[in-house]
């Protein structure tokens, strides 16, 4: 099934498709442009004629694409540029005749909502304070054990804020000033932001992507991902302190900025800067999800796909675009979970490894898809780069060499590359973990569950394993034995299987 | 379609398990083990008890995973080793009652054939000697215009090599005279390879492929990829003449060689420098594909999958593989020839990048496999590491890079990585040709081949690309027009699109 959503913002239209197949989805498109609806609005309250035009030709391009490749559903949905527009019916009529889509106005609570399905089921975070900066509108929900206590919509993002404050080049004193009064002032107003004790505040919206960009590019951070990146908020301070002195044309050449967006970043930093002060947020967190994958969320969840952790769904997700043999991978997870349980005693490594484990485990083979040759290095290559959601960087690194170093010694990726990540431990961590994984790997190298569990027995210079099988497996146990030389520098004992 | 290809060979028995679908392949599982089963046999000219029991282990766990995973077809071969015993009949029954598998002993003919055909359909060489080396038996095919004008197949291998001779360890001098003059007799015998006009030799099998692995671990070479990895003669004199002094401890140390390969390596390279000298070979390939990729492509032919090019081939097979959207891809391909060939008095490039722009084109999408978002750079990854045949590693290379600059400026990926395979003015190519296989994606950005074509008119500041489409596509050409600026620094010429 392949599904096509809209979103016409107030700064950009963006259109994602997206392959569903048994609940799990693929986004395999991502088009954008830069239409600018709510330009103007502030003063005229109406949508110009201009940027109808432009928004039109943008719908007719992407329905193009749509009949191009086929979509079965179309979900389009408007925000408050659209919504307050008082010749909104003229846009909607022009887009539905000429265009062929019907578009589905939200209100600031639908739009809040989205935001929440979004965060809910694709980051490992039960409270947070969410924040969605538009270009006209910025939302705010209070989520609480992944339940959505509050919510709000204001009618300020980042075109009205710099129209209104005149934001696009150096800040004078009072100009701030007044910026931030009119911030606290809006903020003030709500009333539970006073109660929200959540000490994280999640980011969505393509100000507060740009931020956490202009971040990792300031500290050559390791990584190129968004989602789930982590901030501190002195981080946001700094940046707001630089980008506010400088003119149009400095920013423009900011790292990690886009040109098009840099005349209108500095409002949402203040914004953000201002909520983070206000409910003494101690964290950041950018989300890369937001209305559009909400929108995703809420599509499956009418199909009844329940999602109910981030992180197997995203396995889930990833192991079945991938095609990947799923009771291969499951009892490889099962054996590699117990020898880690057995051998805690000579590793000590808690349940905090709980979802590395996993995703080394069941993701170990997916870099097949790429070229079975050198699989181990294209494994580490996919789980980086997937895009799997509820792990934080840290885990998704560590997962990504274990499973890098499956069948072999040692994951050929040099670690240093990686050190603002990863502490000089966490190398013998992904040994550990690395040869625990390739023997695990070994004893089901038949892929037929022959070896069902495996008990360890802890002697002074040796550990025994006796394999719990269904028929003497001499080639799983002669495979797992290659690991004996670096199992015995990494546990300091003889390995044993039987 | 699944297929399992058993090959018990002297050294070791392998299995692959191969997905087929519309005539693509995709090797998903490889599996070895060591059984030497042509160990002994020099002597006693029959299989030994032992090494029949480990075949049979090793063919039983085979099995146990065909099962598992649900093949259609097995097709298992037995090669010199099994040929020449006088006990192979029990061997078989055995292994037809116990495993359950029909083993096909293959008389040497049909071993060069299968080699032959792995080659011809996996590297771009049209003239070649061909040589296999296994641990029993050597084959040896002509190769003049893709056809097969002579074969044959001697019984020397590395494990008999290794037993007639000692070559296990350091070699004296007397040991290494009688295994030259050996050498030298046995192929002097073959009257056809005096007519052997052929500058390249390809080399097929384990001992060859080791070559090539310690040949790029001591040159730092950039890639690890043994398929058409090209070496000079000379390069195998030196590491025959290396090894040959050094004791079997030494041997098992030396970077590339694997620790069960190292008694047996001598004979085979001694095999290959010799024939390289009798046949004034010039340049010596290493081929990836050999009897089971043979098995591959003939299992293909007799469903009528007639391989053309094995560029082509590959390119299908991984778009196949991928669901990369055709249409689109060949699109762009057209539009990026285009304007490759009406710049031409710009770039100055000639019709040797043919398969390059290829290559780029069509895959370039590809890396929305991994993730939509960063799929340039993934795109890069994956062409590099997919195994695709057909293309020097230069030109692998390059179409990685311009794929992997596709909607960027640049690709991201450190060129100085690779600065033994790329000039310094390869790094222009990269630019130049990035830079209109953007332009040319940006063309068909809707997908649906709205811009049929380009025409390109030249001035002294200008380059003026006038689109031809089934309506005007502003977005498609506004879409374009952001690589302007490196267009210019390219081309040195103002870009305009109408």
């Amino acid at each position: 099934m392949k599904l096509a959503i809209i979103d016409i913002g107030s700064n950009s239209i963006r259109m994602i498709l997206v392959r569903m197949v048994d609940g799990c989805y693929k986004i395999y498109n991502d088009l954008k442009e830069s239409a600018r609806l709510g330009e103007g609005l502030e003063t005229t309250g109406q949508l110009g004629e201009e940027h109808m035009d432009r928004a039109l030709s943008t719908l007719k391009m992407f329905k193009r694409l749509i009949d191009a490749v086929g979509c079965d559903t179309i979900i389009a949905v408007a925000t408050e540029a659209v919504r307050k527009a008082s010749n909104k019916e003229i846009f909607l009529e022009a887009v539905r005749k000429k265009v062929g889509i019907d578009v589905r106005v939200l209100s600031g609570e639908e739009e809040a909502f989205f935001d929440f399905l979004a965060v809910k089921n694709s980051l490992p975070v039960s409270d947070a304070l969410i924040m969605d900066i538009g270009g006209s509108s910025t939302e705010l929900v209070y989520m609480q054990d992944k339940k959505m206590v509050e919510k709000v919509s204001l009618p300020l993002g980042s075109i009205n804020l710099a129209e209104r404050f005149d934001l696009s080049t150096e800040l004078k004193p009072e100009q701030e000033t007044a910026l931030k009064h009119f911030l606290f002032h809006q903020f003030s107003k709500i009333n539970w932001l006073a109660t929200c004790t959540a000490p994280v505040l999640v980011g969505i919206g393509g100000t507060i992507r740009s931020l956490g960009k202009i971040d990792r590019a300031r500290k050559n951070y390791p990584l190129d991902i968004t989602h789930y990146y982590q901030m501190d908020p002195h981080d946001v301070q700094e940046i707001y302190q630089t980008v506010k002195r400088q003119s149009l044309v400095k920013r423009q050449k900011i790292k990690g900025l886009s040109k098009s967006r840099a005349d209108l970043f500095l409002g949402p930093v203040a914004a953000l800067s201002v909520i983070t002060e206000l409910c003494g947020i101690e964290e950041i967190v950018i989300s890369g999800s937001g209305l559009r994958e909400g929108l995703i969320f809420d599509h499956l969840a009418r199909q009844e796909k329940i999602i109910r952790d981030p992180l197997d769904y995203s396995i889930r997700n990833i192991a079945g675009n991938h095609n990947l043999n799923e009771k291969h991978g499951q009892r490889v997870y099962h054996l590699f979970r117990s020898l880690f349980d057995q051998l805690k005693p000579l590793h000590h490594l808690g349940p905090e490894y709980g979802n590395i484990l996993k995703t080394a485990a069941l993701l170990h083979d997916c870099g097949i898809n790429i070229n079975y040759y050198g699989h181990p290095l294209h494994s580490f290559y996919m789980i980086l780069h997937s895009g799997i959601q509820g792990l934080t960087h840290r885990e998704l690194l560590i997962s990504a060499y274990i499973a890098g170093s499956h069948r072999k010694d040692e994951c050929k990726v040099d670690l240093s590359r990686y050190q603002q990540l990863l502490s000089s431990q966490d190398a013998l961590i992904i040994r550990t973990l690395g040869v625990l994984l390739s023997m695990a790997e070994s004893l089901d190298r038949n892929m037929s569950s022959t070896v069902q569990d495996v008990s360890c027995r802890m002697e002074d210079h040796t550990v025994t394993i006796k394999t719990m099988a269904t028929e003497t497996p001499y080639l799983e146990i002669n495979d797992a034995m290659q690991f004996k030389n670096i199992f015995a520098k990494v546990f300091g004992r003889d390995l044993r299987i039987i």
